[in-house]
């Protein structure tokens, strides 16, 4: 019997819907095993921007600092989109919050699962078996270097930069990670034309000793970007810089046939986040569409982190029923499709 | 009749053996219609270095500017991706090349050929109908701006800068491509994090007023990357920065079925260049096996350039013959494979 802190950060858009579904089944986890899960709501995002004028407020960042653990829906409104001269963004609070906790990697593990295969547009026999996880460094690069605009208005710069260091604690996670699995680590990075590339390729090719029984592997993004559609089973672990990893993060996610069973890991030295890896999908928000699966499979890689395997297996199990059983949100199933509520009932029921 | 000079940069692995088959239909295109095209090798690439040191000696760089038109093969040797201490290596020489002519556009369309749907990776019914072109940005961004490793040698960066008028100058050769086709434009970028990228939609945004008929479309780059591979039939004309463009061109290339088939232009105030899109495929040289239809299609897109339309139009027909009639190269039809020069000859045969 275990007592937890989470803080909870359903954002916006749909957020709140796939966060409620998650919570849910972590109160099931918790019932079941008499275990005591202190589950708070705070803002962050748009939602917090329309109550505070800020992405992230500082009681939110304290409740993260405070708690074992965050869950986090979505964030992001297209009202800021579309405004380019928006001071202020929910993208913001996201980024402050990522580095104010020191979340330097993002997980993202991408699994073909077999039932759903024929939603995938990619052909069966490519994809089945697929079995990655990408670790992207999400606290350094491009998103976090100086930017602006040059003196004279004409002009605007973003500075990307990488130290050893930060490197180094990304690649070690990801070579463990690698050790675990089928022993395969793919660096992937613009090595021919960048030298923060050729400083991650130095780095990694020097940690490569240390963890004799994994190969490595090096591929330019380009590449890699044809690569994990072409033959996404070469794949076991691919870890790469900041920017890299959210393009290729998110094209490796059209292999799983959809976006709403993706789930994410974005750990540091004490807190970690777990996430959907969809967006906010405003057009869907209040209409009990929204897949909650990533959410919840974020729970379950929430659990994991919390040491708490056995509760995270039944999790995974119950998804993996829901998936056989056909109690699938209206992508996945658009002619007897099952609502938001109704699958993430279904899977708590499970438990 | 008209006499050009093109200089043919073959350049190192398949490119010498696929550029020889481009030159014979051009060949075959001038004494068809009484043209003279004067064709000269110049080195560059991996080549250039072992010869003389330099991947862009002067003597290439001179010739490329003196002529009506380049054609490239591909450059790259993988003794050099492995050796991130290399001083010199030959995508110097292809960067030199953009910058010094200033190719500030690369141009690359993307069709699902009917007869080739089978080969896609991707379910025919997402990709029937596949018809976009990629303009990249090719002279700016991040592989141009200053790079280096910090004083204490723990660190590296690498500066990514735009101006309006290096967007501008781009963003109007798309707008009319996109006028002269089905009026869609996408921009690509990652306005909600980069400032250059809030740049770039400001310019873009800007200039829609002087093309009412082009509607504009503003994308994340993630989400690009997962669009093209879902639905690729939604894209008209995408316009993006030089790393976007990098890895969103070869990642829609997949659709395509075979990298062999694509052929990209890349132009700018005076003279243009027009190369196959696959890299130099060093295990693939010498064996007879390389697809030569990226470059001939390059060189019918060489032919337009020069406003030989008719003659381009028949370069394409006698493509569509090859492939109708199953002239394929190995990658494309594992069973009865044509090599490189038999799918040239043929198609230089049909002119
Ligand atoms: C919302 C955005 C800033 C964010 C990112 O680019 O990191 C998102 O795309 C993600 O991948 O979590
Ligand atoms: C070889 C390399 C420098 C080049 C690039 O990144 O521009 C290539 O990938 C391309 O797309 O032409």
């Amino acid at each position: 019997m275990v007592s937890k802190k989470i803080a909870v950060l359903p954002g916006d858009g749909i957020g709140p819907e796939v966060c409620r579904q998650a919570v849910k089944v972590l109160q099931a986890v918790a019932e079941r095993f008499g275990h005591r899960f202190e589950m708070r709501n705070h803002l962050m995002g748009a939602c917090a921007i329309d109550a505070t004028g800020d992405p992230l407020p500082e009681a939110t960042l304290t409740a993260c600092r405070e708690a074992d653990a965050v869950l986090l829906g979505a964030i992001g409104d297209p009202k800021y989109d579309n405004d380019p001269s928006a001071k202020v963004r929910p993208e913001q609070g996201l980024l402050r919050l990522r580095k104010s906790l020191g979340l330097y990697a993002n997980i993202r593990p991408v699994t073909a699962y077999d039932v759903l295969l024929n939603h995938s547009p990619l052909k069966r026999e490519r994809i089945q078996g697929t079995d990655m996880v990408i670790f992207r460094e999400l606290t350094g690069g491009i998103y976090f270097g100086e930017k602006g605009r040059t003196a004279d208005g004409t002009g605007a710069y973003d500075h990307c930069t990488y130290s050893r260091d930060e490197i180094l604690r990304i690649a070690h996670l990801a070579f463990k990670a690698a050790a675990g699995r089928r022993q395969k680590l793919t660096l992937v990075d613009k090595a021919n034309v960048l030298e923060t590339s050729r400083l991650w390729r130095e780095v990694v090719r020097e940690m490569a000793a240390q963890y004799p029984e994994v190969e490595v592997d090096y591929l330019f993004v380009d590449n890699a970007a044809m690569q994990i559609i072409l033959n996404p089973t070469q794949f076991d672990v691919i870890l790469t810089e900041n920017m890299f990893g959210d393009i290729i993060s998110d094209e490796a996610s059209v292999i799983a046939g959809s976006m709403g069973l993706l789930p994410s890991a974005s750990v540091g030295a004490e807190v970690a986040l777990f996430e959907p890896i969809h967006g906010s999908y405003p057009q869907a928000k209040g209409k009990g569409i929204a897949n909650p699966i990533a959410a919840i499979l974020s729970a379950a890689m929430l659990l994991e982190h919390l040491e708490l395997n056995t509760e995270a297996a039944m999790v995974r199990e119950a998804v993996d029923e829901a998936l056989h059983n056909g109690i699938l949100t209206q992508e996945l199933s658009p002619n007897a499709p099952y609502s938001t509520e109704e699958v993430g009932s279904y899977i708590a029921f499970w438990i």
